[in-house]
């Protein structure tokens, strides 16, 4: 998608070897036009799949997902939340989330997300979305989710992958219709490289 | 605002004496259609402040703030951090952010909210927007972080006001306009009482 491949290399930069920050329009200072036309990209992609609810994770997925909501007609959203693990006991007990673990490589541990059983209807055809795809352990435990839930997941929407790590190639391999709008494939010297057929 | 009045009277409950629950549509699933509307509405209110930025805490702050910010054309939103209250000497030492420590109620801990300097441009004039008011201490944290970084506030837009909690009147007796979209009074057995004149 143009305008984020010319807000990622406006913007953007690289750390190291794996990390990519573009804070600067998407997760932290957020560009409401590019959100907002980020979020028509995704209509345009999936609007043939009759998706009535969107998923995402706080919190820079809220963003997106909004936006996103918006352009299919301002349908309902429902965010996951994310708790330490050790809740995870206490959350179970109660009985009234959905539960999944998902491990950050970032933070190098483990969290339990959550999405209350009554926000998501039994049937509903989910597009999930998210700003960030990396390792993929965010995507599959709200796909985990929607299993629980019996709902379909009509799709993945990913505002950046990270091309060099494994999330995309996985879930593709498990038959999920993933649309990245910008996939980086490098970083070479604190620069971000764009695969092109995006 | 009748819609969020009605949302509320239709979804909302109160738990004991001072715990709303409005998560069907504001914090937890969120009402798309409701939160463009509640965004709309801001603008009316606001529109002749010549609002630049909008700023919100993460992560519920989040869906409203965008929803703000594409009524008022598409303008940025910044969004503080939470951090616990330990990595504030980190933090500090790097001296990337600005930073307010903010106690919550809710959980009974203080936490440090960040913004990175360089999203706030100095004379900036910036709308604060929050889901939720009740002691004020997230809004109180905000101003400070706006302070620090020589910019204008140009009011506060809230989605629901605690009215029975002090944070309302603390805001407003410091001379900020504070918008709230709807005020609950009291809780009466589980049920919501909304104020008549907002």
């Amino acid at each position: 998608m143009k305008e984020l491949h010319d807000a990622i290399m406006a913007d953007g930069y690289g750390i190291g070897s794996d990390i990519v920050k573009v804070d600067m329009f998407l997760n932290h200072r957020l560009d409401t036009k590019l959100l907002n036309a980020m979020g028509r990209e995704f209509y345009n992609y999936f609007k043939s799949k009759n998706v009535d609810t969107i998923l995402t994770i706080e919190a820079s997925g809220i963003a997106l997902a909004i936006a996103t909501a918006t352009a299919f007609g301002e349908i309902p959203v429902v965010f996951a939340k994310k708790h330490p693990h050790e809740e995870l006991d206490k959350i179970k007990e109660k009985g009234e989330d959905y539960t999944a673990s998902v491990y950050s490589f970032t933070h190098k541990n483990n969290n339990v997300i959550t999405v209350k059983k009554r926000y998501l209807e039994k049937g509903s055809n989910v597009l999930v979305i998210d700003d960030f795809l990396a390792n993929g352990e965010a995507a599959e435990g709200m796909i985990n989710i929607l299993k629980q839930a019996e709902c379909k997941v009509a799709g993945i929407g990913i505002g950046v992958e990270k091309g060099f790590q494994p999330g995309g190639k996985h879930l593709r391999n498990f038959g999920y219709d993933v649309k990245s709008l910008a996939i980086i494939d490098a970083i070479d010297n604190g620069n971000l490289v764009l695969a092109n057929d995006n």
